[in-house]
């Protein structure tokens, strides 16, 4: 049984019966972008996770398995918490889904890889681009608060020349004069530079760069959908520095759902790991969180406590950065390569 | 012999040996995103052409092939006036190529096919990440005077309530007040609105939509490379339906350089016309453009007067727009169809 847009499917008592799905039509589903079920930003607070509670046992439900990352993690945790002395309470279990690759414990989490690999291929595209059409071009990716997907844009750089030129991750406290400096300096080398930059970039005082003046039902900040920071860098580029072609562009939504842009590694994972989380969830008491551990170039299934991710994120670790360079380290692009698949074979003309 | 930057590359001497490139070379050329020569935005004025035709002349060019769209037909066209009179002229070529699919005379062009998979890819993604969660989302697609690359947007609708539900091209004179009004009944429909609209959309008076305080080196609005526009639309629905959730995306430089983003026709047709033009060469007189001419579904090079391509724009058939429905018509559909190869396979949970 599969609840609609998550926990808002279970206030509304709103359920489909995924047993009578043909393995086909399961199948096709695990190649359309977007969640079948549906997703919600709602954050449940004590009484409402009560209620949750409540109407998963009136359903009977044994075990919920709730796929997200870290909001649907704390949701599930405060479901846990609200159950706490309840009589037979369903067991609890998060399955790891998100794009932004920021939970603790796991190695990486499904939907990165995919996402990673279209970011990988947007900025090799973008490197050639300018490479026909010289200039200065910014794109934002996204990664409120870790890393990871902006790191992604250097994984197909073959030449000391490619771009991108600069990774600005949101870790990186970013010191505008410097990146300025470093972009001048970029040009006179290659008459070009092409930067890579996190949608959560913030200046030395921990601010964002962009200007929030709207915040999302989780009263975050809006980042994703709107083209302003992207544009904000480009005018302070051609301000600062005097140069007339600069473009910035954002990513956006295609991101995370771009139509046949998906890692065999993610697609195979994604499945493997919803497999686990089930089978390892027959019989127990305990809730848990299925995580992605690696062994070498190999993924392992593990578990982890549910309180042990709930709400908390995974930065991108500071030997996959290098802060001078503002590049991602060659052992962060050594953990991403496996995740991508085979590299694309591009050439130059000499 | 190829020129480095186009024009730029014969006023500078930049050429470099393509005979010296190995079949295999060139291949994964083929592959690789961009213009492996370099591309210029230069237009050449009349003292220039004539200086360009004498450096032809000095390498002693029999023929030369240039590659490109709108302003390369033109600056063609001018080189050839300026060749007029002049001993032993080279043979001027226009060999097409444009992800605007803007030249007349054609039916497509090399370059727009893999374009429009990329635009019809995002709008297929972006409307099952908006069925996931519900709002109303903008999306704006390249192509400055013709609607081409924006009714791609709606190749892979399959369902009624497929978006994208609003699809504005420049040759319509929009109504904002009447988009306004769609969209509200789309989102009381639907529960959400997917639109795509074109950088170049313009209002009833003309005027484009989009604000341009930036011309470039042609003396255009810049539209591509700033997100403006999407922003501008969306903070305009967000005030005038008083809706919160409101997305503005731009599809920016990913249309023409995503890399693996490929149509597999195109990939054959854009080998085969430079083939054609080079065959077709041999031993003419008189100037031409190659183009791509169709019957039924299968595509066939022909020849054009320079003078007929050079400068003028085509635009999107009246017959290949529904301006009640706002949306593409089936001709257009049923056009564009074998230039993006086999349609996905996408399923919904029912």
């Amino acid at each position: 049984m599969g609840a609609r847009h998550g926990i808002r499917g279970i206030l509304d008592n709103r359920f489909i019966n995924l047993g009578d799905q043909p393995a086909e039509v399961l199948n096709v589903l695990g190649n359309t972008p977007g969640a079948a079920l549906g997703s919600t930003r709602e954050k449940p607070d004590k009484r409402t996770c009560k209620r949750l509670v409540r109407n998963l046992q009136a359903e009977g439900v044994e075990a919920f398995f709730y796929i997200g990352g870290n909001d649907t993690s704390a949701t599930l945790n405060g479901m846990a918490q609200a159950a706490k002395g309840a009589e037979n309470p369903p067991l609890f279990v998060h399955v790891p889904k998100t794009i932004d690759n920021d939970l603790v414990k796991n190695d990486h989490t499904p939907g990165y890889p995919s996402a990673a690999l279209y970011v990988a291929s947007a900025f090799a595209g973008l490197n050639y681009d300018q490479k026909s059409l010289p200039g200065i071009h910014i794109a934002v990716v996204m990664g409120r608060h870790a890393g990871f997907l902006t790191a992604a844009a250097a994984a197909f750089r073959r030449l000391e020349d490619d771009g991108p030129h600069l990774v600005l991750v949101p870790e990186l406290r970013l010191d505008t004069k410097i990146m300025l400096a470093r972009i001048k300096v970029c040009v006179e080398k290659y008459g070009r530079c092409l930067i890579a930059v996190s949608e959560g970039i913030r200046d030395q005082n921990g601010d964002l760069l962009a200007d929030g003046d709207y915040l999302d039902p989780h009263g975050n900040v809006q980042l994703s959908g709107s083209g302003a920071l992207a544009d904000k860098l480009a005018a302070m580029v051609q301000r600062e520095l005097g140069v007339k072609r600069v473009r910035g562009d954002t990513l956006g939504y295609m991101q995370r759902s771009f139509l046949g842009c998906v890692s065999a590694v993610d697609k195979k994972e994604a499945r493997e790991i919803g497999q686990f989380a089930f089978t390892h969830a027959m019989g127990k008491q305990e809730n848990f969180s299925a995580i992605i551990e690696r062994i070498g170039n190999r993924s392992r299934f593990a578990t982890a406590g549910l309180a042990d991710i709930g709400g908390k994120t995974r930065y991108l670790p500071k030997d996959f950065f290098d802060e001078n360079a503002m590049q991602p380290s060659q052992s962060c692009l050594k953990w991403l390569a496996p995740l991508l698949g085979d590299p694309p074979e591009l050439l130059d003309l000499t």
